[in-house]
């Protein structure tokens, strides 16, 4: 896969939410170029590894808060500090309720905060609304 | 209006996107508290005031690119550099076509970029869209 044909980046290590984000986009045939990461080291050595050319660019982030190794807030901090990855749009899709988490996540710059529905389905429907919204409406940082 | 009422600061010189943008909110009961700037200085002064006690912080920004007075990468910019707006979401809804004013966008930090569309049934589909996805189902920042 080339890194140009990576569309979205989804960063999250509970498999049922993987799964569930991959369905819901497969029906609406936005399947086909998503990585995971399981934690937040993975997902950062795949956005800013040690060797530059080996970076791949998403066309969008999907990052969980609470990840092992490495946690979602820093993750945020260290795409949004580097003028690289800074134009990725991250979405953070998480089941934190808590006010800091949601504060801290626009002073790092996220562009957008959606709280995961407890039930599936409306998970489900949460996923697809906001794969249309990023990869059809909005108008994705051209690849330098 | 309480300063925390309103929901969008809608920046926009040009009358029939403004009418546009309010009936398709209105449909969708998304329309009671926007308010307009018809510039960019119009805009500042809203949201950054000479007196603090006077700035308003709504839940969204629909920022349009072509402005009299200020344009609308430096009304982004004076927003994404300012902690105190820095968490506003901002959405840049543009006729342009540049790639320069895209990538720059992104550079500023901006939450979502979208093209406008020629078509006016169109413009009023991309609009309930986008509000959709920012009122509802967007977690807006909390006001300090």
């Amino acid at each position: 896969m080339n890194s140009k044909d990576v569309k979205i980046l989804l960063v999250e290590d509970n498999p049922d939410d993987v799964e569930l984000t991959f369905r819901a986009f497969k029906k609406h045939n936005l399947a086909n170029e998503i990585i995971v990461a399981k934690d937040g080291e993975e997902a950062l050595n795949i956005l800013l590894p040690q060797k530059k050319e080996n970076a791949k660019r998403p066309d969008l982030i999907l990052l969980d808060l609470k990840l092992p190794k490495v946690d979602g807030l820093e993750v945020l901090r260290q795409v949004k500090s580097n003028p690289e990855t800074k134009p990725i749009p991250v979405v953070i899709l998480t089941s934190s309720r808590e006010e800091k988490d949601l504060m801290e996540s626009y002073h790092l710059g996220v562009n957008s905060y959606i709280r995961k529905p407890v039930d599936f389905e409306q998970f489900t429907k949460v996923v697809i609304q906001l794969g249309l919204y990023w990869l059809l409406l909005n108008e994705a940082p051209p690849k330098e």
